[in-house]
């Protein structure tokens, strides 16, 4: 047996999850989301790294974005575009329906950790996925259109403006939702997903307790790079380490996170810096192909990454 | 140039609206519609009898039902339905559409009858039509099973509930809507459609204003008797009759309009009761067809209201 607890952003997230779970018992995984994402359109509260988290472990995700769902379809989005509503933000019909179970339960005092638990179990996943927090958490982009909500930035703007900086609205007040520190204690081996460190992980880390938590288990952690050969694999992560003045490259991302892990995953294309690494910061580096082109390759990173987390030198 | 400002309900209120504006200028008609029957539903704002109106006059609405949209599909409500969610309220893909659009205007701040004025102007609609208040206004109906929410009653209870009594939930310090009280002053006629008179007009009525503005003005008013035969061409109006101790006639709802029309239209059917009416009531009664079985009906219906309401004897 082997508890993993999961710090997850969306799309890298959800794809190295998805091997995961097929390497341990789901029922030993949590992944631990990021809700600086979170948004109200139209009176409706939208946590697209949620979605795309349970989507893609329901096998219900769209494969050719890596979000939203397969087969979906846009009637309400194209009447709404005709009406002159809101249509930047896709969203499906399908989609749709999540959106509005989520905000009749939220309008109904439910927590948003257990509107998640309700839904995935619904659509049959034995994993736990659950909110950072069920507090209000925003990150708020600062660019030089000024701050931008976090969707205006990325979906609405295309995430085109550089990233001056960065804050996460509500975080100072927010609570790690229920599950959130037993997993991280219990936890074997804690992965920080191949997520965007100022956009996915920093708002998680930034509910009080998270990243206190984190280090305290420092010895289990273990970071896989989002960024291979200098470029995000999806993404503005490469833009904003360079607008924040970071190294554009795995190295950039592994001083971020020398803190807060033990183990970092390089992929194959940057093994030229894992000596850098490993003597600029007191990690360990595994080189390993991080690209999850398939199932087999997702299963082989999460292999590898566990193996190298539980392999105290 | 007859100007004409309506009381307005759901279904009967737009069928007679959709041969209004066939016999007058379109741009001389001001629906003042109910605005008790609106809900929050899944954190979008739901205005049901502004929908049916505006549907009908854009030629939108489905012709089985008498609201909703033609050409309807459920893909969201068929998901949301095996998510667990509410679905006991029809709400289409394209309607979804209206509500998505009105709630985003809403939490922009913008007023209700704005956004309906926008809305019924994109649709090419050129008569007005408006919210009789911007404020919340709510109808809340006694029953046994204690007070329910209008649609709580009206369509997840199929208005089953012997209804005992009724409030409107607001109506205190609402106020009229812009329009309101100019469009009442202006009219050449008033009509007050052949809608509930509990579940419609009452609440229309309840507005601050509304009542007095209406009695004042009550020799240009035409009332049309929503009961033909004893019964409702559509909806519970007699069960409430019944319930709440009036006549189940035609002549039960003449009393209730007494104080507010010079008028009042009965069906053909209901020729016997002509002379009660006139004989209990102040009100000259016209008797004519009021069924508006087609467009002819629909016509005919609305020249003949407006002929005897500005005969004044």
């Amino acid at each position: 047996m082997t508890r993993v607890a999961m710090l997850a952003g969306g799309v890298g997230a959800a794809r190295f999850l998805d091997g995961l779970v097929r390497v341990v018992e789901p029922s030993d995984v949590t992944a631990i989301v990021n809700v600086g994402d979170d948004m109200e359109w139209s009176g409706l509260h939208i946590s697209p790294d949620l979605d795309t988290v349970t989507y893609t472990l329901a096998d219900l995700v769209n494969p050719e974005t890596g979000w939203g769902l397969r087969g979906e379809s846009r009637r309400t989005l194209d009447r709404l575009s005709e009406l002159g509503g809101p249509d930047w933000f896709m969203i499906g019909d399908l989609d749709l329906a999540t959106h509005l179970y989520r905000t009749h339960r939220l309008s109904q005092g439910d927590p948003l950790s257990a509107i998640t638990r309700d839904f995935t179990a619904r659509l049959g996943l034995e994993c736990m996925i659950t909110p950072v927090t069920d507090d209000r958490l925003r990150t708020v982009v600062g660019t030089d259109a000024g701050e931008l909500a976090f969707q205006d930035y990325f979906v609405r703007r295309r995430a085109s403006d550089p990233v001056h900086s960065l804050r996460f609205d509500g975080a100072e007040s927010a609570r790690p939702a229920p599950l959130v520190e037993e997993a991280l204690n219990a936890a074997d081996v804690i992965v920080i997903a191949p997520s965007n460190p100022f956009l996915s992980i920093d708002p998680l880390l930034s509910v009080p307790g998270v990243r206190e938590l984190v280090i305290a288990n420092r010895s289990k952690v273990a970071a896989v790079s989002p960024i291979i050969g200098g470029e995000a694999v999806k993404g503005p992560a490469a833009d904003i380490l360079q607008s924040l003045g970071h190294d554009v490259s795995a190295l950039g991302v592994a001083r971020l996170y020398d803190d807060l892990a033990e183990v970092f995953v390089l992929d194959d294309a940057d093994a030229a810096l894992a000596s850098s690494i490993e003597s600029e910061t007191d990690m360990r580096v595994i080189v390993m192909p991080t690209l999850m082109t398939d199932v087999e390759a997702k299963m082989a990173l999460a292999s590898g990454t566990l193996e190298a987390a539980r392999n105290v030198p």
